[in-house]
């Protein structure tokens, strides 16, 4: 069937609208994954920097210790390092968080409507299959009553089949978008807040977003370590 | 000589108070390049966080526009990447100056005194030999005055150098002594202004910083490059 359409020598059923829809479901999945692969990157080498600056607090510490002449200047670089440090751990929290939503909303949630919408879409060619069937089968020309008979039940059978799979596609995408936008909803915020509290120095508000969105800290000394459970 | 000393055949000149000024030194030396290392990893770190957060904002702008129904939060989020980046900007400029001159101070400064030390060192272990020579020399035993006279004359010359160095090296290191607390001082207010100032995102901070110590900026757009000229 597939040849025969790409030969133009058979019609295919179309249902436009719900194909854009597919097509722009496959395109934000796209956009998600390019956004999940950054913000991994993001924390990877944020984690880096978190790392370092702990390293550098206690390299300043020691050395406020052994040059007196300027244990100002070092203990002054150390402590702020070392806050760093902590409000760091704090952000690595969050951008986990995030990571671990959208990791689950592109590679689970979405994953699964588009399986159905695989689903849908064999039942399309097997449908379209036997419908040109049916319209090639000249009753005059058939040997028997049973075989038309047969011809007319495969056609409607799989008609039954592609119509209930394009219901459920349409039914699950509509959920999908629902579930999509309070999840992306959700974690947008989050990570700006996360973010713009770090960024501002702002350790109150970053313990507070993280306190809103219930994420549970790991050990402050555990810096690596697997994804926070969401 | 060195052989005799270890063998304790031969006693070796010590001044006690300059060799622990030298190995005090050389500690610093390897604490300040601690320090650099330190630093370069942070700075390549950050610098990696910069261009991912580049690549952020541009995606978030993206989806600003493809996703109508969450444009405020990409679009915030976008916007606050943006300007993250071109701070990190600045901050890269300042740990790059800070690199540079730490840089300067212990791979030039730092090792040019301890050039002269190896000298004043090769220097010590000559004088101890020739002193030894003369003191084994027996006056009775030797053959002639005039070979007398000469081991006299090569103990007195290399006493002579001996000296000079040893002197050089107390002055180039009550020198390097004070310009390394005047370089130190000056770099670790610089690094400590920077950060305090990105890391509270308060970017007015930031770039009075940099204007007071004189750094030039690069192009906001050149993440990647070489170092800052002093």
């Amino acid at each position: 069937q597939i040849m025969l359409e790409k030969l133009g020598k058979s019609q295919r059923t179309v249902d436009s609208e719900l194909e854009a829809q597919i097509e722009q479901l496959r395109e934000t999945q796209r956009k998600y994954l390019s956004i999940l692969r950054l913000t991994r990157a993001f924390s990877s080498h944020f984690q880096h920097v978190v790392v370092t600056q702990h390293a550098l607090a206690d390299s300043f510490a020691d050395l406020a210790q052994k040059n007196p002449e300027l244990q100002k200047e070092f203990t002054c670089n150390s402590e702020t390092q070392r806050n760093l440090t902590k409000n760091g751990e704090l952000l690595l929290n969050a951008l986990n968080f995030f990571i671990s939503s959208v990791n689950t909303l592109c590679n689970k949630t979405i994953d699964d409507t588009l399986l159905t919408i695989r689903q849908y879409e064999t039942a399309r060619i097997e449908f379209d299959a036997y419908r040109m069937d049916l319209e090639n089968t000249k009753p005059e020309l058939t040997p028997s009553a049973a075989a038309l008979e047969e011809t007319q039940r495969s056609y409607a059978q799989h008609k039954e089949q592609y119509e209930k799979l394009r219901s459920d596609v349409a039914v699950k995408m509509q959920f999908l978008d629902e579930n999509r936008i309070k999840v992306m909803h959700k974690q947008l915020i989050l990570l700006h807040n996360a973010i713009a509290a770090y960024f501002s120095g702002n350790a109150m508000a970053l313990e507070s977003t993280l306190k809103q969105f219930n994420i549970k800290l790991k050990s402050p000394n555990a810096v690596t370590g697997s994804w926070l459970e969401q």
